[in-house]
């Protein structure tokens, strides 16, 4: 069994749910939640505010990894720079507790829950309900993408694990160093 | 006497500026270093080791407050993401050892130091070394920025302080309302 913390990271609403996957491929729910931060806040309570939250998280429910939503600056610039500054802080804490952190780009999150990558967010929302056999979808949206996000990774097994490149297959080490490539080639 | 810490956030280079502010707007250098992180390595590894010597230098150096370049999503696309993730880390730093941060744009800083916020890199960098009285211009060119953005702070005062909002004067007070009126502006 392998427990897994999912993150749709953002300043104002940052989603966090855990799953556990066991045999089979089947996942369940251990807890699902959206942290949020008062926009009157300066900057930095803002961002220890929800990165405190997650650190607590961690050692509450001990996630053994981290799928992280990656964060494009191409999209929504307005409200990227926040969501990339809270990803910033959820790196350097899977870090700093020895969590391997996989990232997803939304098209394969809703690929990995929907079979679409074009699905939208109430089908999103369906799904992680079906999926996880919860008699409600949970709310607000980035509770649900939080556990989208984490079912994705545990679907997509170690393939996409960003980790430390221990115990790869050639093939999972292939795709690991083809992500690593794109995402210098994005860095610039 | 007030010791900054001026930041030019990066992933790749991560420029770090410690000055000391004396009486008549005189200002001394204390520290001066670029932090870099290798591009192959797994990304919260990276961020983690700008980091972590960004935490033991607030730690060595003491400063009292920290000057950050404000980041914004509209430029240098290719680079920005990790930038910005740099800069969230900064801001839980700072949050975490108790340190008001304030933000500076490019133009803010480049105008501080040079008199025109048009300043190209070679003009800020003879201007560092002129207002500290350095031999020579530090290099590279993040070494030089973070110490114009500490000067930019020194300069613009605590009007610029994003921190608790303490002892404000009311155009200090206003002043701050506003930068925080455009920063949630630009979150949308």
């Amino acid at each position: 069994m392998t427990r897994i913390l999912g993150v749709d990271p953002g300043l104002t609403r940052c989603g966090v749910g855990v799953i556990d996957l066991a045999a089979g491929r089947r996942v369940n729910l251990v807890s699902v939640d959206v942290y949020r931060s008062e926009p009157s806040l300066e900057l930095s309570a803002r961002i220890a505010s929800i990165g405190n939250r997650i650190e607590e998280l961690i050692l509450r429910d001990k996630p053994e990894v981290i799928a992280l939503e990656r964060v494009y600056a191409d999209v929504n610039v307005r409200s990227v720079m926040g969501t990339a500054q809270i990803s910033g802080v959820v790196l350097l804490l899977a870090n700093r507790h020895g969590l391997p952190i996989s990232m997803h780009t939304p098209t394969e999150v809703k690929a990995a829950v929907t079979g679409s990558g074009k699905a939208d967010k109430a089908q999103v929302g369906t799904m992680v309900a079906k999926i996880l056999g919860l008699a409600e979808i949970p709310k607000p949206a980035d509770a649900a993408d939080s556990l989208a996000i984490a079912i994705c990774h545990a679907w997509r097994g170690a393939a996409a694990n960003m980790g430390s490149g221990e115990s790869l297959t050639p093939a999972q080490a292939a795709w690991q160093a083809a992500e690593r490539a794109a995402a210098r080639k994005r860095e610039g």
